[in-house]
């Protein structure tokens, strides 16, 4: 298949893009580097040395003989969107290219308009230029299992059958967003979900979970593959930012009690799910909702786990509790299901000591690189303005963010 | 109390705005004038002809010695908004200021992305400058029943109990919104929610129904405070747009079969549903939803209905159905739910034969004002792009904008 792949330069996009090459689909890579740009902004950088994107496809090329090709530009500009899929003319579209990052989306006003313009927008822009140039081509759009919230009911997998006062019917699921980000996702659904049934397009919005691992079978061709291995406290995921604390004998950071439950999954099984999702497309008028995770884990959970880990690896691990910067229940139910992807096929990586070995092994290989200073919370959702605070040299405390 | 209306210069605004100041509130009227910008875009005007505010704010204090105050800006520049409510220090801030009309939303994409970002801009500013100078103003936002579209099951004000599986939770209830315009509602009514969540602000969505009639007690007080009526295809909600079209011999446009059912109210009900959502504002944290109507009706029955009343005035009324531009059901199950207001006091004006004699007298008046040629609708849901043409003198057929 033709695979435009949005935002490939990124943590999930690279690993995806690789992997639909290798799998034999003509590959396109839209980014305009925003992610690259984020680091910048927040003085970051991924423990993992990753390379520019041309030198990433030489590499790539280099080892496989396989093209991906590079279309630089921002999907939030319809003349240069609409352009490339008037001329790539993809089978399917993926879509990753959104800030995803739920505390950069509250550090203040600025960053909240700009997140959920910038997402609503660019998927605004990606369904007219569908409509208008490839009205058959299949969105593959990726959403997030935050968009459910943490609901006293099992989560479906984006509808619901309601029976209410003696009358049925199969609704979208409620949504109950807790940031900024997460609801620039809901908003996305919903303006695909009405696309779709105007124009006939057909979607699959992937409610993923959060990401672990940085490994996949492509990226360890070569070290100019190496993907993101994110661990600040705005972009790193959870259990990533827990092993590169434990590398470096940082406390892990646990916000609150911990019992904050989520979907989580193996990258290797996101570059999966994307492929299936694309080989079984939703059909014309179809607005298909998958959530996109393999297990379900507490955040306490999590870190139990990377202190066993450590102990094996004579690493002496300590678990810390900090005030939650969020605004979210620390204990709840959660049941949601996830059955559509093992049905199309997907066999998971399920978290295995293994895995934690070799995450926690790449954290250690690149220890230097870690910025300790990184790993406090400084964005706290109660505030309007957080102003993230660097010193050379300074390790920030956990409550400098915490202004209210 | 001290009540900011922005958008004040409207067609709901302006009505509240005078109906709030006559009942003795100090009233601050924020607006950027862009709904007369609108009109000189589309080539239509308002039926009535209205004053421009400063004129109309001379003429209330002249008739009845109390003063409105007006604040020129845009919503979606914080610089400005945030002053105005530092500045004003309202007690309650009654939110119209958003683009509302569908078909405005859906004539292509630049009208798609700017209602979306405008309206959810605007909202996120409001949110922002309320959390930082104004924590505790009862914010009052217009919301639309077409949040909820037209589900199987009945529509509960804002939230739905669902037992599902032997478990039981109260959510939001599940939105199906048909144009982008409506969506942008959506849209802001789950970022409102979380901002009384997380930074336990007050809120009332008020999701309002279709609303018609012109005149209010004070609108009348003089031929300066008259309000905007609006017939066109893009701004004209549809009972004053049968009226206008029964009142020059036009038939009326119902879309389709016409069994689209909504909820409807007076305007007169519009205003008082708002000074009744003032006097008993939300608790702080808490996200509460009105469903602002009085009645339903479907779109036929308010033909037959405008066809009766020009009957006994000697009026000929044809109907004519049109292939539905827009993508909705024509006959479906309908019922919503409207109590709480009435439970906090509203005395509706229910729709009757004197109301409809005194809106096709108005459209009578001012007959000479009507372009027939904006009666035909030009916006259809299914393309991507419209092009509404106008040649003088010559009325548009129903059939030249439904190109697909």
């Amino acid at each position: 298949m033709r695979i435009a792949v949005l935002g490939g330069d990124g943590y999930c996009g690279w690993a995806t893009a690789l992997y639909l090459s290798q799998r034999g689909h003509e590959v396109a890579i839209i980014d305009n580097f925003a992610r690259r740009q984020w680091d910048f902004e927040l003085g970051v950088q991924t423990l993992t040395p990753i390379q520019p994107l041309p030198e990433r496809l030489n590499a790539w090329h280099e080892r496989t003989g396989k093209t991906i090709e590079m279309l630089v530009g921002d999907v939030t500009e319809y003349d240069f969107l609409s352009t490339v899929i008037k001329e790539f003319e993809p089978d399917a579209v993926v879509h990753f290219a959104e800030q995803r990052a739920a505390p950069y989306s509250m550090i203040d006003r600025r960053h909240a308009v700009f997140t959920q313009v910038n997402n609503v927008v660019g998927t605004l822009n990606l369904l007219f230029a569908l409509r208008e140039f490839r009205p058959d081509c299949h969105l593959v759009k990726l959403g997030t299992m935050g968009e459910y919230g943490t609901p006293n009911i099992d989560i479906e997998e984006g509808y619901i059958e309601i029976e209410y006062k003696g009358r049925k019917d199969v609704l979208p699921y409620p949504k109950q967003a807790g940031s900024f980000y997460h609801l620039s996702k809901v908003h996305d659904s919903h303006n695909i979900m009405f696309c779709c049934r105007a124009w006939k397009l057909r979607a699959t919005d992937l409610n993923q979970g959060v990401v672990y691992g940085t490994v996949t079978d492509e990226t360890s061709l070569d070290e100019a593959l190496i993907n993101r291995f994110d661990y600040d406290e705005v972009f790193g995921t959870v259990l990533n930012r827990f092993c590169a604390q434990a590398a470096v004998g940082h406390p892990l950071t646990v916000y609150g009690k911990g019992g904050q439950t989520r979907g989580f999954l193996d990258i290797r099984d996101t570059v999966r799910c994307i492929e299936i999702a694309c080989l079984n497309p939703a059909a014309p008028g179809e607005f298909r909702v998958f959530n996109q995770f393999t297990e379900q884990f507490s955040v306490v959970d999590l870190a139990y786990k990377v202190q066993a880990a450590g102990k094996k690896m004579g690493l002496r691990v300590e678990v810390e509790h900090l005030p939650d910067p969020r605004v979210e229940a620390e204990a709840h139910y959660y049941n949601a299901k996830h059955s559509k992807l093992i049905d199309l096929g997907l066999q998971p990586h399920y978290l295995s000591e293994s895995l934690l070995d070799s995450l926690m092994n790449i954290a250690i290989e690149y220890r230097d690189r870690v910025d300790t200073a990184l790993f406090m919370p400084q964005v706290n959702w109660r505030n309007a303005r957080n102003v993230r605070r660097r010193q050379p040299g300074v390790t920030v405390s956990s409550a400098s963010g915490a202004r209210s």
